[in-house]
Order: C-alpha cells, then structure tokens, then sequence
C-alpha cells in the first residue's frame, strides 16, 4: 500500500491521504476505525455498485462494532441532480446523522460527487471520506475536492470545492469495470501523460500491455502517478482558478461533445476526442511541434481511445455549448493547450475561425 | 468610516473588509467599482427591502454605468428554503452569471444568508458581498461566512460556511428599523458584552440612553466593536468547532424557545431569554457571582430585552429541541456559560434536572 499526501494546510482545508493498494478494502474497516473515528459512519453509494459490493463493505464496519447505515440512490449520471441531494439529506436527518457523522462514498464519479456536495452542505459540512470504485474516480474526481449535482440548464452547475479527509483506491474494483467505464478513466490518464510528459507519459508507453490487461502492479503506478500529479495541482490551486485548470485538457470541447450527444457519449469517449482536438489547435495556435503530437496521438491509438468527431456533430451547437462553459471569462472560450508535451498552458485566444475549421477537420 | 480586517490568508478563504460609517451606501457604488471589479452586479434582496432601497441602489450602480441586476424574493424566513436558493440559481443562469459575477446581499439576516449560500454552491462558488440593513445582520450573521437555508425539519441545516469579499454597514438604514428587528440586534449586542466584558461591556452601559435612541455616533461605535469582537472569533476559528461556539451564548435554549413557538417569538427574545437562562445557569452550575449576573440582568433590563420564559412553553418539548441541536455531541447538549463576565467557556456537562430546574424556575 502506498501512501501520497495532500497538503492543504495554509488553504484552511485539512489536509489528507490518498491511500492506493490492491485488496486495501479488505482492510478497510480496521483503517478507518483507527484514523477516522466517529459517532456513525453512513455509506452512500448506488443501485450497481451495492449489488456489486453493499453487503460485504458493510460487514467490514459490522465485524467491528462500528455504528453503519447504508444509504442508496439509482445508478446512473441522472441520480446526479438536488433531488436526490435532498432525499439523501432527509434520509441523514433520519438518522440523526450530526457533525461526528462520517460519510462513506462509496461508488464511482456520480457517487463521489453527490455525496461529497451532500457532505458540503449539510449541518455546514460534516467530513466524508472517498472509496472510489471506477478508475475515472481513482484518477481524477475523487481527489481535489470537487463536488457537485447537475441541473436541468447542465452539468455540475450547483456544488462545493470540499475536501474529502482521506481516500482509499483499491486497484482490485477495476478487475470487474465495465469496458465503458474503463474507458472513461484511460481518457483521463491519456491527459496526464501529455500534462505532465516526463517520467509519467514514459511510464505509460513502457507499459502498454500491462496496462491495457489491468495488470494490478502496473495499475497501482499508473494510478498513483496520476494522484501524485493531481494531488501536486490542487496543493497549489484548490480553487481552480489557476494551474489546476491545466487539468481541463480536452473537456472544453469534451463537454461541448457529451452535452451535444444527450449524453449518448462517454465522458470518457467526450474527452479523448476534446485532447486530440487540443493536439491539432495546439499544432496550429502554438506550433506544437509535430513529433509531439504524432507521440500524443500513437499513445491515444495505443490505448484504443477514440479521436475523431462523429460526422453528425452539428459545429454550431458545439460552439455555442462552449460559450456557456462555466468556465469561460466573458466571451472568450478558453482552452488548455500545449506548447510541447509536458507544458500545458491556459489561452482565450483561438479564433473561433481556427476552432471551427478544426472541428470540422476532425470529424469523421 | 472605519474598516475592520478579517484576516483569513491563512485558512483557504481570502481575507477581508467590514467597512462602516453613517450613509457609506450614497458612496459604495464608487468603492465597489474600484475595489471589486466584476463582469456584471446581481443584487439579491426581498420584496420589503426592494421597496425601501431597491431603486436607489440600483442607481448607485447605473450611474456608474456598471451593469447590474436585481433579484427579489418575497421577505421573510418562510422564503429563506432551497427552493427560493434554486428559484434565484435558475435567474443566475438567465442572466448567464459567470465566476466574474458579483452577488450583492442587500438586506437583513435572511437575506444575507440565501445570497451567500447560493453565491456558495453556484458553479461551486461565486464571489459576494454584504451590505447588512438591519442591526442583527450588521453585528452578526453578515461576518463570518455562516450561510443556510432552512428545512422542514429544522433551521439552517443546509449551508455553508462561505464568507463574503467585503462587508458595507451603513448605520443610516437603522434609523427607519422597526421595533421588533432593532430587538433582534440587540439581544446579540447583549451577548458581546457578556462574552466579552472589560471595554465592551463598559462601553454599552455608558452609552445606553443614546444607543436606545440610535444616536449614529453611538449605534457607529457599539457595532463596530461587535463587529471586531466576531471578526476576531472567525479569525481564530472560522468553521465554528472552537472558541468561535462562544459566541452561541444563549443560542441552544434560544434556537428552542424560536422553534417551540412556531417562530412567532423572534429571534432576539429566544435569544434574550436564552442569556437569562445562561446566566442562571453559569450562577448555579459554575458559581458565576452574583454581582455578576446582576450587572449582567440591569444591562438586560435597560435595554428592554425580555428575560422571561414564557409560562405555557413546554420544557419537555424545549428539552428535545435542545437534544436534536446541530451543535450537539452525541447525546450531550452543549451550553455556553460564564465563569465570569467576560470569560465564557463551552460545556456539555450541565445535567437534565438542573436544566430542567432552571427553565422552569425562569418561567413568568
């Protein structure tokens, strides 16, 4: 089991540890009773991942004697709205969940989200802990504190920045990940690699086969690598409003793609073909040089992530879902671009014309 | 005008400014516009304050050719609910509020808490500022950061403890303040003196006659010194799990006596009432002297707040109130009590038959 700290004690946030290992849930029970004590400790979770794991993850606490209760919500991203926030909320007021109460999330990103942004708001906060289920979760939404619900106008429209106290990754729930779900975390481990270059993308050309059977030894690197990176980002910006924004490669466009789909498409699918959009703008804007991108893009085929714009894909609907991105400043869209790999940086200044002809030049 | 620092660099949120003075508001259009640039104005506030202020608050920002917008929601606690914070998040998004949006809280405790807690989950987190009109929201709920709204199960169980980039007391809009809300302010101001004692206190008991006539210069100088003795609680304890409880003086019988009644006792008489209470019990359970609590009750007394519990209030009733507390610890309700003037300390050791005792002893 390896160890990375977060350090957010300046940040008025406590800092905390990600804890990867593989069987590490098994030992759960006995980590938690020693380094986060509580008066109740409530499971939330949903529909899929209780069949899969509700009944043993419990009787980790069981065996111990510690006060447990499990709370459940139907799987899926459209659980992920205030509704179902405030049916979890009554359900903890139920059970007399106070401030010595420890939320348990327990599931993938839709899990860790609402549960932590439950966590954010009630009683003002009470602490909550992340046992992500998926490796879109391990990698990226279960660490640095972003919560959040859906509303009907987009996605995470309502939320918190709200640090979890401690996350446990067990690599042995990615055994079971549906092919999907798998693909939506090896997007997200593709934009490390380029935003970080290095040891890190090396690391993952090195190791393709492995990675690619899920191979535990291989998993845990990869995966502690990509929460050393994070964790490295959110240390120095936890309000995203600098650095970590760098994390946003690909999902300017990738956002823009699921939302034009309904959704049809995979956050996983969204962001690969937003990165290898990033790959071609930062060719044309910053002059990427070309053995970077052919580097970035045989990665990408590599590992089997998609990178071309469905034909279908109406140009105008996306750009107008990117002029509504939360993260726009005024007018300009803003994108994560890279000058080579390894140096990412932040610009409002592509041309809507150089973005479109893109667009179109990638689809296929 | 004087400003008071709270100081936050430390903890995650950033530090800022509560300024004061007697019609600073005629002038704030211009302070804002220089010392808090933002894309565009959306000033939240409730129909009675709208009709009092609105207008000319507006213009404040129109004259300046800042762009601005007004949200109204009907006035009263009944309307401080997530479905008046969604109703106003929906607007945000009408107006296509970004993170460079500036929420203004124009008005009283209700108010100041929706506006915070929304400008607190909205895209996880826009900037806002208060500008307090009433004396409860200048001297306390608009410092701090506490925001919530209430469910049906209980006041402010959903919130945030999320503070506001500059806070603006203007002592003009309490000139007009009727009767019942200038009692709100009060009983708070009662209990900064009690926890605070020395220069406080003294201040309060030698300028009575003019702060119940609200002389500005008075009303000026008695809630700027409230305002330094909370700033200097949040500093040292800005998520409410230390000495910051002290300022909860009389707040766990309060909360009860508020809820018992269906809320037709305001906030200030539960208050009032809940002080009284501490201070017979501090008498009984921690020999507070009897000097003591005699200056303590002529300062009361003066002032015209009420001391007396209601004589049809059910103890049995108010004693489950106090038991399900969002501040309680386990089964233990927590009280603030004084060993001295000036020298409060919290304690979940007063037991039931005291308690009990006490209340009914107090009952008129």
């Amino acid at each position: 089991m390896n160890t990375i700290r977060v350090n957010l004690e300046n940040k008025g946030s406590s800092s905390y540890n990600i804890q990867i290992g593989h069987g590490i849930v098994d030992r759960l029970g006995l980590m938690i009773k020693k380094e986060h004590p509580a008066g109740l400790y409530v499971i939330i979770t949903d529909s899929r991942v209780k069949n899969l794991y509700g009944d043993s993850f419990v009787s980790l606490f069981k065996n111990l004697d510690l006060p447990v209760e499990m709370l459940v919500f139907p799987a899926g991203e459209e659980s992920k709205n205030m509704a179902t926030a405030m049916s979890i909320i009554d359900a903890l007021i139920s059970l007399k969940a106070d401030r010595q109460t420890m939320i348990i999330a327990l599931g993938g990103g839709v899990v860790g989200d609402l549960a932590g942004f439950v966590s954010s708001i009630y009683l003002r906060g009470i602490p909550f802990l992340q046992v992500p289920t998926t490796l879109l979760a391990q990698v990226d939404s279960s660490i640095g504190g972003k919560t959040g619900v859906d509303l009907a106008a987009g996605k995470n429209l309502v939320g918190a920045i709200y640090q979890p106290r401690g996350v446990f990754i067990d690599t042995k729930f990615l055994l079971s990940l549906p092919e999907r779900e798998w693909m939506n975390g090896l997007a997200e481990i593709v934009k490390y690699g380029l935003i970080e270059g290095g040891e890190y993308l090396a690391l993952l050309e090195e190791n393709l086969p492995a990675l690619k059977t899920r191979q535990p030894e291989v998993l845990h690197g990869v995966i502690e690598g990509a929460c050393r990176i994070k964790a490295g980002f959110v240390e120095i910006d936890e309000q995203d409003r600098g650095v970590r924004r760098f994390l946003n490669l690909g999902h300017t466009l990738g956002h823009a793609l699921e939302a034009e789909s309904g959704y049809d498409m995979s956050h996983g699918e969204a962001v690969a073909i937003g990165i290898a959009t990033g790959l071609e703008l930062s060719r044309r804007h910053c002059h990427l040089p070309a053995e970077d991108a052919k580097r970035a893009l045989t990665l990408m085929d590599e590992l089997g992530v998609p990178r071309t714009i469905p034909g279908h894909a109406d140009t105008g609907a996306l750009m107008e879902h990117m002029k509504r991105d939360k993260k726009r400043q005024g007018q300009r869209i803003n994108f994560v671009l890279l000058k080579r790999l390894g140096m990412p940086f932040v610009t409002g200044g592509v041309s809507e014309q150089l973005l479109i002809e893109t667009i179109e030049g990638l689809k296929g």
